[in-house]
Order: structure tokens, then C-alpha cells, then sequence
């Protein structure tokens, strides 16, 4: 048995702890364990790796104390996706090949069985197609901002939500001391889980979310009210994605490998209170900062679990299967299923309805107290 | 309405957190909130606290940014049970009396009609006591340990583990380029999660937990293969509850007020590795470090969903009972059958698992790759 | 004896350390002490604080365990500069009166012997005309950028340098296994110290400060260089007050009290070099998160140095003077020299010389590796 | 010109900064760089390392991406001082012989032109034995205690003090809130720096330092005029190396290449005053914990200078030195004068009158509030 493993899109924190927990419970098995370079390119453009170094092998020795490091020693710097392949024509203009067959072809070509893919919702997708094209493929997911369905969660978000828990607790000293208002801006294009629990965590009096549309006056409002009730500062925290009632997302650029880069709407936040309030108000940008660097424990752990159950999969004849917490468990679900479908904040759930009974403002009018259902 | 908030047992990063948010969550709802000092003191000893400064009054000013602060603002020093109070006798024997109902007079007296006791094991037993002998009570757990069988997970467990994994990353850049074996001792009378999820996370080579009795000899040899395959170095985590096969917890005091105190059993281990590898062995202690200080987020957002959870529950005209966590959900089990019952590693989660398949040993016998069930 | 603290200008980590020493201090000496609210504003307008709030009393108890938490308990928000103070008239111009006699006064009004004085280089300049209109005065010094020349250094940086390297530390691991340019901005408007400091700490290839007026096609440059060495992500740090060859600063708003606000170098750098090297920069702005929250050991310690020193100087009858560090001495400088210096890096110091020497770029010509003079 | 790293003795987090500092500036010189293994393991036993790897070449790549780690990439584990090497007889006695010739005659034979070699004070005296008997040697100081007279600081001590710190802020809530008394120790076998920052930066209520013989009964005496004033809880900070008045050392056990192995002073010191203040007091030793794991910028920093700094003696024509920090300035001094000159706290620097100042107990009679010299 000879598999491999890959990584794609952005940089969450507990990467290398899959790739390492994947390897050591594969060779534990007795399989040959490989890392493909840069998402499929070391696969797809060989030509472009010396010496064959886009395939690398993976052994106990190359995955030592790599647990603990931020990034990926895979690389993640795909140079399209193998599924709808950009290729420029000699007028200039960019035509889509489907290439999923050629690199298919090539995991045969180099011997290898299956795949363990980690990823986002790009990635599975193409786990996916190549399941469909034949190849042994499961998937780990991976989103700092929590927007997969399927699982509970996935590893790089708890060290996203800590570190932007304490950036914002170094910004309220400021504020307290300083009767000042500060607006944070933190991922999280389509979910505001990062936005919630930073925010609610930190003890910031407004969170703006993409799934409640906020109104700016109700939250120039809310300020307003904190002021006469003596709170001279305040903290309001926004989420990239967050969209203002009757308004749109504030998209900043667009970046093909990237998707939407949204951005901005911090700055935008701010400009408005202060018109509106008539105290100044800062923006701090968290931006990469939340999602690099050493994985929290708990991010590790997960990513160790993740790991050795994808692994475990493939020993028990699964296939077309992603990994996913279902606390306590690991478990596994269909590919299939869990690609495309995104995992929003509810809003009847309890940690909402928290944050709304301590007073925090989501920029909408909301009154009642009843119960609240899951998060 | 007028509702008690009183925190009990040892420290835990998260206290302060339910305390913030249990009061915001019942002010909101134009309850007056007090907080009773020192566990139950404040109103069984009045005489003790001049000015009737044993029982606070908590309202958003009293609560302002403790949310991110350790330990608790309420104190948590009992002077003895009171459902089993110690009275030293004139021939100096101790007498255990039952103070229940007088405490329950008290609560009438100062005219609060519910009690929020957030404690562990102990309080939440002496909460059940209340609950039978009339008072209105919601119990909230705590415990370090994670050891509490209804519910998934509780506040100041997370910091525990976040600490614990810190502190052996940095023991493990000593032992990597010095060679070194490093013993650390993390708490864990009867549950091994502390030791577990730190070892895993961290990368350690060896975990021993009260669940699986452990022979040195089996983990001696586990380093000295380790050590054939030319890893020079060595991490041994170690739960202060674990046991040797055919042997005995370690005890090293006994103090009533905090039951059995074990310890002892980071330096036993050490001495015996080190006789039998011939490798000097050095051990590190934890203990106090890894329950109080800053919460993580992870840990204050728990905090919060239970404080705003347990006023919920009285709103809701629900008392004996406890809120717990079944993620994505807080939900509320019978106080009845909370206490007494203990959570300990199932021998077959996936997280024991994946720890076994990445090498760890336990100091048992393990051979099987089977599958894994839920942690 | 009654002495009183004030605290002005921007947030520094280490104001309460300073709050603390001076109070305990002077209390051990049997003085009275008391803090003025929000810079003078609490003495020059008093009923603007209901009974008499605007100077709070200090001791032991008022100061207990502020030493470690970021921020001032005495909050730092003039309305304006005693001795240049802004007065609108009616027909909406602005006439700035001297009030520094007026200040003085209140000072005897309220009995106050001395002031001890905490703050940049604008809060010294008022220290030193009141010091000058006959209030004993002695000066501690704050500034983050580490920009006043008679103290070697002040509390404050240190956690700035931290927070600043942790980041870039974070950003690093996905620079690193993502291929990408990352450009990170400090703090630093006259002095690059932060920006030398954390980018030499956390291994950036290029810095700017404003010292070093750079040259972005050097600095592109640089990178190119490393490219075709394999080198295949980078990390510029830039001083918020980085100026090119033949440029000028850029200045994104100003504030009356905030002096000159910078900003927007750190996009501006970015910009540039995607256009020059082809590659995709990222910016990342720290701003605020290195000023705020819980200070380093370091700084607490110094803070605790120079708030006791105060003290001594006063009680040995000094005054007009600024407590200074001149490791390992905590001396004494004249008010009147430290105001209005400027502290920049030496562009032959040890420290630059060794970043030059490790390949770090500073967006100049240099060839030599010469001797180096102290930082 | 060729050079040659080692680094000995025991853990200091900056240790890989100084080897990729070195490195990097030697080889922008064009030099050849070396690293030897385990102190001079790979240089002396080279049978032992297989295919030369004793000593490993130097470059960009070698040092890429350690500067931020902690620990050694050269290892650190001595089989013996060559100068004075243990040689077991048939009889089972040790003989020490002198290798000094042999050792140099070794760099000889591998074309090393010099050595820089980081280490404490045993390893400081190997360099001067080597410079004595013909090698061009440059010393960089290192220890964690701070204990090297001619510098006024060495990398690694900033990481201890602000762990060691951040350490004892931990333990702080939980003394606050559940009223304990802890008794926390830390490294410093013949100087008091490392508690004497940390306690003074956590706000100590007594810190015991082997300069300052203590009386257990003035410190109880200490902690009981707290109580008096209210103060429920206390936090002593004890060096290792804290000699009571009329005793001596408290000796754990004596390890040939460690030097004596202190510790137990902190359950010494529990327990007395246990029995003194009748109030239970616990302990936590930090011990390894302080000197492993990422160095801080500061020592970063401070690592890269000396680095560098090193390369620059040698380039210069220099040797026979070590190099230093007189702040702002890196200089140099003779090695034979550095190596075994104490530094300990003087006892009337301005940092330990601020602690006597503040309050602070050194378990001795102290009453002046005299004016303080240097630190």
C-alpha cells in the first residue's frame, strides 16, 4: 500500500500535525507514505521539481517535530486547479481544460493508491472529482473560518479565534485607559464563528456578522447608550464579511487563486461611528495574523485525530469519505455530501443568544429573551 | 427576583467568566444578583464579614472586564462542608453536624430564591443537598480535570491543556539538543485527559493515566527502542492520579478540605526509568501551574454560554439541575445524576487511539490497529 | 509631604507598574499620594468629576495588583495642553492661552507639593513648565518608538518589540509554506527601533526606518536576489515613518492631539514591489496591538525601577529631572536637556551593522562590512 | 579562513540565533563555517559520529529558519572536559588527563582556523585553555542565572525571567482568590537575578536570594504584618541557591557533569513556614521550565548581536576574548578575565531597593530608605 498526502489552499495552523499523525499511523501500518509539493503540482509538472523532489517520501524521520509548526512542509501554492485548469491561448485569452484523467494517470504512474487530500471546500471538491475519476481519495477538512458543514469544527480555528481573543484584549487596555473606540476586523467571508467567539470571549460591546445584516445607525445607537451609561470606550468587532442592511459585502479585490478577497469593511465601520458618534474611531486589521503560526494544543490534537482517522479510513476499505468531529467522536461522511455546503452561524443558537443577553449589539433590533437552540 | 451566585473548590481558569455572565444575563432580566464570599461563608459566618460584606451585590460595574481574568472575585474558601460540618469537640474529636437546613434558612433570610453554585464534585453534591431541602438551584461544573461524566467538556480544562502542551514544547527543545529524558507530571487524580491530550498534542513518547495501569518495565523498553531507532532523547507525561500494575496511587498528604493529595509519582517514575535505562531522567512538576491565570477564549466563551445558560434555566422555571455541554448544545441534566458520576478515557476513543497508532506507548501491552470509538 | 501621578499621551505597557512603584514607595516614606484623572484634566476642571473624583486618592490597597495589566488606572485623555490650551471663539477660530499659572495653582489649592509626571515627550515639555512656573516636578519617560534620547530605553518597547516579533512570527509560517511576500508594518514615526529590533528577531529581509531613506528598487532588488537563490518568500518590516529616496513621509490624517498620524506606507511598500517583482505583496498594519495589554516582565520590572526612583529623587530634594536608565544605573538627567531630543538609530550601531551583515536589506547601498559602533 | 561553532553546557533559549548569526556573517565574509557536535564530542570522538558527521558544514541553508528555535542544532552533551578528562581505570578509579594538545591538534588536522565557542563558564575556561595552547578561540558568554561578571547581560536570561514571571502571575489568581500561600522556586545557584526580576515584575511579597541569607522567622514574620493588614494571600519567590542565615545550601544531589544540583529549597521553605504561620503553604518548582522552549525577542536579538559580533573580533585580528554586552555598546574583553568572575546582585543596586521599597520581604532586618546604587 502506497499512499499520498497533499495539502491546498490557505495556511491554517495544525497542517503539519495531519501530515505527520497521517504518515506515522500509515508506516505504523507498514505503507509507503509520500507528500505530493505544492498542492498537485509536484505531481502534475515534474518537470518543474529536480531530481523528483516534487514527490517527497514521508517517514517518521521527515515528519519529526514538525507537530507543532505552523505552515505546511507540503507547500500550497497550486498553480490551478487540476479540474478546470487555466491555460492562456496564444490570443491572449484564457481557456479551462478539464485535466482530472492526467492526474489521475499520474498517482498510477508513480505507484501510488490513494490520496489523502487536506484542504478546504476547493480541495475536497477536487477529491471529489478525482473519486469520481477513480482514485482512492479522503478528505481532511480545513477552513479557519469554521464555514464547513459537516464537521463540528476543524483544526486552525481555535488558534485563530485565541489569537484574536488576546489582540483584542491588548486593544481594550488601550481603550479602557484611553476612552477610546476601536473597531476590529477579523476573518470570515460567509460565517461569523471567529467574529462571535473572539468577540464574545474578549467582552466587546458589538459583533458584526455576514449572517445579521447590521444596521450602522442601530449600532451608533448602541454606543450612543453605553456612553450615557457611564462606558467611555467601546470595542466593535466585524467580520470580513459582514454586510450592512439594504447594502453589500465590501469587496476590496479579486484574486483568482484566492477567491474573493474581501477586506475593508473594518476602516468602512469605523468612518461611519464616527460620523455618527462624533468620537474618533481606530481600525486594527487582524487579517494573516490569526491564521500562522504554532497551533494551539487543541488545534494540534484535532489535526493529530484527524490525521491517524483518515488513515484508518483507508485501512478499513473507505473511500470517498472527509473526516469530521462529531464531539466525541471522529467520524466519517460522504465526500460527496460535504462539499458545497456551508456552516453558518444559526441564529438561535445558544452562544448567540448569549451574547445577546450580556448586552453585545449585532446591529439589529432584537429584544427577546426566550431560548435559545444549538450552536 | 434575587438570585446567589457562589464559586467552590480549587481554581479555574473561566470562574470569573460565568460570574460576569450569569449576572449580566439575570440584571438583563431585572433580577437583583448577589455573590456569597468564600463558597458558602459569606452567609454561614456573617459575624465574619463586617458590614454584611459576605454577601455583594453584583451588577455590571462589579462585573466590569473580570470576564478574562483567573481565579474568582466571590473567593472560594470553605470553612468546612456544610452538609458535614467539622465542630472540633471540647476532648478535641471532630463532630460532623448538618447544616443544610440552617444554610437554607440563611438564603430565605436574605431573601434569595435561587442559588447558582459553581463548583466541582463537592459543591455541586452540596448543591443536590439544597436542592432536596427546598432552595432553587442550578449547579454549573468545574473541574480541571475534565472529569465530570454529564458533560462533554467544562471551563478551565482547555487553559489546563494549553499550558501543560507549552510547557513540554519548551522542556522539549532541552531534551532534543541535550538528550535528554524529561519526566513532566500534569495533574489527573482519576482521569487521565490532562496527561493525554498535552502528551498527544505535544508529541511526548510515553503517557501514563489512571485508566491504564502502567508497567515501568514495558515503558522502559518502549524508550530503549525508541532509543535503538536513534531517538536520543525522550518525553514521559505522567497524570499524578496514574498507577503502576500490582501497585498504588501515590500518595504523598492527605488534607481534608482538598481530599486526597496525590503527587510524587512524576519523581517515581524518573527514578525507576533512570535505574533501568541507565539514562538520567529528570522530572518536572506542573501541579498549581496549570489551573489558574488568564483563561484561554475557549475557556471564557464556555464560561460565558454556562453562566448566561444557568440563569436561562431559572427563567425557565428549571432548578436540580446542572448545565452541561453536548457541543453544539448546552443543555441542562438532573443535578441528581451529575454528581457522583465520573468521566475517565474510554480505553477505545478515537484520541487513544490515534495516540497508540502514532507510537505512544502507555506502558501496556497494545498490538491492535483496530478501530476506534468515540473519545 | 503630598505628591501627585499623572499619566498623558498614548498607551505604554507599564504605566501601572509605574503607578504602583511611585504610590508604595512614597506611602513607605509616610507621604500622601494622589492621581490626577485623565492627564490634568481632573485638576484643571474639576466639576467636570462629581465629588471630587478628579483626584483619586492612592495607597496600597488602590494600587493592589495593577502592576501587571496594561493600560493606566488614571487614564490619559487631555483636553488639551495646559500651557498651549485651545479656546474657541465665537466666531469658530481657535486662540491657544497659556494656563500654566492657572494649572500651578490648583496644584497649591490642593495641597500638592510635587507632581510626578508620566509621559512622551509633549507630557515632559508641560513637566518642565510647571517645573519652570515653580511646582516641584520630576519627568518618567514613555514612548513605544523609543525615540527619547537621555534614557537608554523605556518601558513600553520591550512589549511593543514582542508583540511585533510574535506577529511576524505568525506570519513567517505562511510565508514560508505558501511562497508569499508579506509586508508588515510598525509602529515607529521619527525612529526605527521597533522595526529593527522585531524584523533582526524575527528574521525579516529587508527593514525600513525612517533613519534610511530607502530606495524600493533596491529593495526589490534584494528580493530578486533571493529569489534566484531559492529564497522563495520574504518578510519586509516597515517603520510606520519609512521615507524613499527623494519622497516624503506619508501622512495618511492629522489630529490636533495626536500629532501627525501616519500610515499607509506599509500598502504603499506592497504596492510597489507587486508591481516591480511580479509577485503578489500582502500587507499586514500591527498599529495598536503592540501598545496595549499586559506588559512584559521586562517592562513591568523598569516600570517598578523608574516609579521608585521618582520618588527617591524627590525625597533627596531633586526636581526638574527625568528618571533615566543607563544600565545598570537608573540616574537622574535634567528635564530641560531630555525634552525635545531626538533618540534615532546610529547608522554605524552594532545592531544595524549586524542585520546589514545577516543580509537584511535596508533599502540602500552597502557594501561594507566594516567595524561597528554601539547601538 | 575556515571556523568552527560549538556550543556547551546547558540549555539557553538563543543559543540557534548565535549559530545562524555566526554563520551568516562568516560566510558573507567568504569563510568556511563548521559546526561540531556535542561540545567537542565530534571533534574528539569522530569514530563515533558516522561518515563525518561530527562536524557539520555551516551554511544559509543549514541555519534557515533556527534563529526563533530553541535548544542547539550542534548539540550540547559533552562526554567530559578535554582539559580534564575522566578516564576509568581497570581498577574502576578515574583519571583525569589533559587533552588540551590533542583536542587542538584535532582542529588542526580538520583545517579550523579557529573557534567560536558558546558556553557557560566551565566552557569559557575550555576556550582559554585552547587559546593558551595556540588556537584562535572568541568566546560568547551564556547562562541563564546571569551570573558572568564581564557582560552585563547574555542571552537566554530575558526568556527565564519573563517565563518564570508569567509563571508566577499564573499562580497569583489562584493565591488571590482561594487565600494560599505559594512558595515558587527558581534557577540562580550563586545569584539571586532570576527571582529578583520575576518576583519583583509578579509583585512578590518575599523573594530569598543567595545573596541575602534568610531568616525563615523574619520572612513568617513578614507574611503574619500582612495578614494583619488584610493581606489573605502571599507569593515568595526562592533561588535555588537561597542559604539561610546560620546554614547552608540545600544540596539535592551532585552530578559529575553538572556541577552540583541544587533544589529542594522550595519545599524547605513551604514547609517552615507552614509550621511558623500555621496557614498551609504549597510549592511549585519551575525549574527546566525557564531555560527551554522559543527564546524572546530580546534574546533573539541579543544572540544575533553576539553572533555577529564574534565573526567581527576574529575579522578584526582579535582573539583570545569573549564578547559582551555594555549596553548600548557589544564589546570585548579578555577571556581570561571573563571566565570565573561571579556577578551577583550588589546589594545596594537601585533594583533591589526598589523591591525593599515596595515592600518587598529578603528575610532580613532592613529598614534605610537611603538612596541606591547601580543595579
Amino acid at each position: 500500500m502506497r499512499i499520498a498526502l497533499s495539502t491546498g489552499g490557505g495556511d491554517a495552523p495544525g497542517l503539519n500535525a495531519v501530515i505527520r499523525s497521517a504518515t506515522l499511523a500509515a508506516r505504523r501500518r507498514g505503507w509507503d507514505v509520500v507528500g505530493i509539493r505544492d498542492g498537485f503540482n509536484g505531481l502534475m509538472f515534474p518537470t518543474q521539481y529536480p531530481d523528483g523532489s516534487g514527490v517527497m517520501k514521508l517517514d517518521a524521520s521527515a515528519v519529526a517535530g514538525i507537530g507543532h509548526l505552523g505552515g505546511t512542509i507540503l507547500g500550497s501554492t497550486n498553480r490551478g486547479n487540476p479540474c478546470h485548469f487555466p491555460v492562456t491561448q496564444p490570443d491572449g485569452s484564457v481557456v479551462y481544460e478539464d485535466r482530472t484523467d492526467e492526474l489521475v494517470g499520474r498517482f498510477a504512474e508513480a505507484g501510488i493508491d490513494a490520496l489523502i487530500t487536506i484542504g478546504g471546500d476547493g480541495s475536497l471538491t477536487i477529491g471529489q472529482r478525482l473519486f469520481e475519476a477513480g482514485l482512492r481519495v479522503v478528505g481532511v477538512p480545513k477552513t479557519i473560518d469554521n464555514d464547513l458543514d459537516k464537521t463540528l469544527v476543524t483544526f486552525g480555528f481555535n488558534t485563530a479565534v485565541e489569537i484574536a481573543t488576546e489582540s483584542i484584549d491588548r486593544v481594550f487596555t488601550t481603550a479602557t485607559s484611553h476612552s477610546r473606540v476601536f473597531v476590529v476586523e477579523v476573518m470570515g467571508h460567509y460565517a461569523g464563528w471567529i467574529a462571535l467567539y473572539a468577540g464574545l470571549a474578549a467582552g466587546a460591546h458589538a459583533i458584526l456578522i455576514p449572517e445579521i445584516p447590521y444596521s450602522i445607525d442601530l449600532v451608533a445607537d448602541a454606543l450612543r447608550r453605553r456612553e450615557q451609561r457611564g462606558g467611555h470606550f467601546a470595542i466593535v468587532v466585524v467580520a470580513e464579511g459582514a454586510v450592512p442592511v439594504h447594502g453589500q459585502r465590501t469587496v476590496v479585490a479579486t484574486s483568482a487563486d484566492q477567491g474573493e478577497r474581501l477586506g475593508g469593511i473594518g476602516h468602512r465601520v469605523a468612518d461611519e461611528l464616527t460620523r455618527l458618534t462624533g468620537r474618533e474611531a481606530r481600525t486594527v486589521v487582524l487579517g494573516h495574523l490569526v491564521r500562522g503560526g504554532t497551533p494551539t494544543a487543541t488545534d494540534r490534537l484535532l489535526g493529530n485525530r484527524f490525521g491517524a482517522a483518515a488513515v484508518r479510513a483507508l485501512d478499513q476499505g473507505l473511500d470517498g469519505v472527509m473526516v469530521a468531529l462529531n464531539e466525541p467522536n471522529v467520524e466519517f461522511v460522504l465526500l460527496a455530501d460535504a462539499v458545497g455546503s456551508l456552516r453558518t452561524v444559526p441564529l438561535d443558537c445558544d452562544t448567540l443568544l448569549t451574547a445577546r443577553e450580556l448586552g453585545i449589539s449585532f446591529g439589529d433590533e432584537w429584544t427577546d429573551l426566550g431560548s435559545a437552540k444549538p450552536t
